[in-house]
Parts: C-alpha cells; structure tokens; sequence
C-alpha cells in the first residue's frame, strides 16, 4: 500500500490528501436542507447529508490527489448514523480508486489495540469468516502507550499490506507542551521519531516503510530535522491551509526524490466556496471550488519544490 | 456526576468499575450460537451477541457496583454492528442506573476534539435540537496534544456536568517507553499529572474535580507518588486482575476517605465463568460467575483498606 500511495503521488503529481472533514457548518445549505425535509432535524438527516457532501467532493477531486483522510471525530458527533456515514465514505473513496487514511488516532493497551487494528484497517474472524469492520487502507496511531500499542498495528499491517502514521509532532499550538520536552537533550518527539524509524526498518517496500510518521506542517524547522531522523518514514503533514502552514515550509519535509511526505489540507479544500478566493464558484458548485483548490494547492507544492 | 458516581462508591461500597470488553473468545457459546443461527456468520450476529452478553451482565451487576466502563475498541472491530451494540450498552446501562465511563482515550487537535467530546458526552446541534451521539457520563483522553486537545473535553463536560480521566501512566508493560522518561528530573507521566491537577482545580463538586486520571494497579509505586500529585482527581485504576494488579496494591490510590479511585476489571469478571475459580457456575450462568467475582473483588479491595 506504501508502493501504491508513493505510485500514485508521482501519477498525480499530487503529493496531497484531502481531509474529509465534515461539520454541519461546512456542508452547502442545500444539502442540509435537502436532508432534514427528508429526514427531520435528526442524527440520520446529519449522516446522509455529510455523506452526500463527501461523494460530490470524491467525485470532482477523485483523479487529481491520491488519498483522502477522513478524520473520524467529525463523524462520531453524529453517533451511529455519523459512522454510517464514515463506512460510505470510505467505500465510496475505494471504488473511485482513492487511498484511505483513517485518521482515528487510536492507541490502547496491546490487547485493546489489536481490536483498534482489525477494526480499521484488519478484518475481525467470525467462526471462520475474516469480515471487515472499516477497512481503510491507512491510520493514524497515538504514541503514548509505547510500544505495546503500536505493535498490534503493524502485526495488522503486515498481513494487510497497510501502514500507520504515528504521531509524532502534532500541528495544534500547544503541542509542544509535552511533546518539546527534553529528554537527555533532544524533545520528546524525536524521541518517537527515533522509534518510528526503529519499528519501520523492517517493514519496507523500496526506499519507504509502513510505518509513517505525523509531524505538522505548522513546525517546519522540526519537519526539517525530523526528515532526517525518519528517513524512510512517508510524513503526514497536516496544518496547511486553515491552520497556517504555507506551500514554503513544506520542502523540507520531502525527500529529495520529491516524495516522503504527503500534505494535508481539509477545510482548505472541502470549504473552499466558502473563501472569498473562491467564492464565485457559488454554493451549488462547491465541488468545483474543491477541485480548483486541489489544482492551487498543487502548484502551490510544485513551485515550492522546484 | 462525579459527585454521583463518589455517593454510587459509598452506597454501593465498591470503588469498583466494570469493564465490559467483549471479544468473541469470552462470550459465551450458547449466545453466539444462538446469534450464528438467527443472523449467520455476520458482523451483524457479532453485534447482537455482544449486546446479549452485556445485558445479561449488567442484569447481574448493576446493583453492587457504581459504574460500567465499555471499552470502544472492542466493538469498533465489529464496525457499525459493533457500534450500535456499543449505544445499546450505554443506554441499557442507564436505564440501570449504572454511570457510564467511554473508554475511548480519544484526543486530537482542538477543533478535533470538541467533535470527540460532544459524540462520547456531549450533543450536536442540529439546526436548533440538541441531539446525542453515544452520551456516556465520563470518557476517557489522550494527552499527547496537550491542552489544545483536553479543554474541549472540560468545556463539554462544564456544560454537561460530566467528566473525563486523562492517561497518566497506563498499566501496560511499555507504558515507561515514553511515560517514564524523565524530564527536568520528573518523569513524563508525573508532568502530566500536574497538568490534570491544573486543569482540574477549577472544576470541583465538594473535595473532587471533574477532571480525572488513569493509573495503572500494575505500578503500585507510582500510584502512591500520583495520588499526591493529584489530590482532587479521581483515579480510574486499570490493570487489576488479568493484567496481574492486586488488592495490595491498590491502597496506595484511594485518599484516606477512602475515595479518589475506582479499580476496572474486566476479564476478571465479564469471563470470571471462565476461570477454575467460577468454573463450577457453568457457562449458562455466566453472569452469575460475574457477579460473585465482584463480590471477591469487593472483599479483596475492602480487606486491602482497613
């Protein structure tokens, strides 16, 4: 799967995934409104409309990025039928040959981990059928139990021939507030980064491993180091756009093979007729508006890379 | 509520949490059977028995001890079905009068973990009407992001009356991979036990805060360093039982009024007709089994105290 996302990076020349982030503040007023005259004003109408808003967004942006990244929390406010609607999603991403990363941030004791692992991206055995729960390709993966909770993903992986991204220096503001201290001299995060490069070194295909590494684009200086440090890890870089990060501080978050790392950008994309930049486009077109953010953000990349 | 949940320890006498974990390997086979036959070898069936397998617990528990505490992962790998098995839990131990504890140790940037907080505490507003999307009592929360990804989680719970335990030090072997590592002479998970301790003082019923921590029995020494560090926060005290925690070793968690912890079990009693010592209750009555392990636990725990 590391292979197939680094393959379709360079076919797309887009090292960008577009974070399907759906709040009811984000989805065009035409759908919600379409969905709660079916509906009601209920958990259901909110499911079926963040899945309708996604599927026009997939469709207009399905042949220009390699990868979309759900982020489940979004989904999860809206209790089951927001899962549903997560489920649809990523089915539907899959059958317009999209790549999924789950971002979930799951991290548990081993044995609990395990259960987060088969549930995303790994298939549970019912009496003898291997059934899948979500079944992404990718997800995100919480640091914090050490070791223990990070195996189980990869024993996954390697059955499944997927891959984590594992946090290691996140994009929010107060990140640094556990993750910049210094231990034996060197911060907390590149103590996991240490590790990720560790846990990865086995489990590769070509030059990059199935052990990624989360580190935001909103801390490019650490970027710059923690490149290094992983050489072998793709980063997930998310904070571009809405969150601050600029096309110039990702350079050196690749690899001078231009690939490595893989951008981000969820409100950016996914509400883009909801900027002034793009607002011509209009309400009923946000999918276009997506699709020419798609197009911006990759010259955007491109011109910083060259 | 956690004012509720200190009187439900007093009146029920048992600083006890259960921790209703299902895997396949623990139910019992006359109800997974019983789920095959009705649904075939589906997710669907493994949603069904699940929820059989907790009821029939929670029928046998839900007056000798204070609270429930799911763990998400072990439904999440059943998918949707897995999930609604999850909210059928949740409300059925309401209905009970159990309080439930979500472990869900969620976390995320800000505006990621506001969505966490309100689909596991809190509710959405959907144009107008407040609606819930798991609404357990208290959840438990990641704390690599730092307090971009806590307060979220406080101001829902400030709204909602409810309350959260943050991951200070987990029980598992490589819990110190990270959380031991000292930092300005303190380890990790003593920082961050300050912070709970921070983050709590303002938000107390009577002599403890909303803000909680996890602790793990299987680091007795630790438990008794924290418990100062945190004189307000209850701990939320996993490990004991299968993951090898004594009644001994749990004394050093509780305050001298003997509150200020509630100790998980989960195998230990959900699969107690699993063990020689129940043995003789037979798989038919299982919940049975379970509720004389809590009534061992309750003694074991009592006798460690005075």
């Amino acid at each position: 799967m590391i292979a197939k996302l680094n393959e379709k990076i360079l076919k797309t020349n887009a090292p960008i995934v577009v974070g399907l982030d759906p709040t009811l503040k984000l989805i065009p007023p035409h759908i919600l409104e379409k969905a709660y005259k079916e509906y009601g004003k209920t958990l259901k109408a909110c499911g079926e409309a963040v899945f309708e808003y996604n599927k026009g967004i997939i469709d207009a942006i399905y042949d220009i990025v390699p990868a979309v990244k759900p982020q489940i929390a979004m989904y999860e406010q809206f209790g089951i039928e927001g899962l549903i609607a997560y489920k649809k999603t990523v089915d539907y991403a899959h059958e317009k040959g999209l790549i999924v990363i789950a971002d979930v941030k799951r991290g548990d004791i081993g044995s609990t981990s395990e259960n987060y692992a088969k549930a995303h991206l790994g298939h549970v055995d019912v009496a003898g059928e291997k059934l899948a729960g979500f079944d992404a390709d990718f997800a995100t993966v919480n640091p914090y139990l050490g070791v223990d909770g990070i195996k189980p993903f990869i024993d996954v992986c390697k059955e499944e021939k997927k891959g984590i991204f594992i946090l290691v220096k996140t994009s929010n503001k107060s990140s640094g507030e556990f993750q910049d201290r210094l231990i034996d001299g060197a911060p907390l995060y590149e103590h996991v980064a240490r590790k990720v490069d560790e846990w990865g070194k086995d489990f590769m295909n070509g030059n990059y491993s199935y052990v990624g590494a989360v580190v935001g684009a909103t801390y490019p200086e650490m970027g710059k180091a923690l490149r290094k440090v992983m050489p072998h890890s793709v980063i997930l870089v998310p904070g571009y756009g809405a969150q601050g990060g600029k096309g110039a501080d990702l350079v050196h978050f690749f690899n001078e093979d231009h690939l490595g790392a893989i951008v981000n950008s969820s409100r950016g994309i996914i509400a883009a007729y909801q900027k002034e930049e793009y607002a011509s486009f209009g309400e009923m077109n946000y999918a276009d508006a997506s699709r020419q953010a798609v197009i911006d953000m990759r010259e955007n990349i491109k011109t910083a890379l060259n």
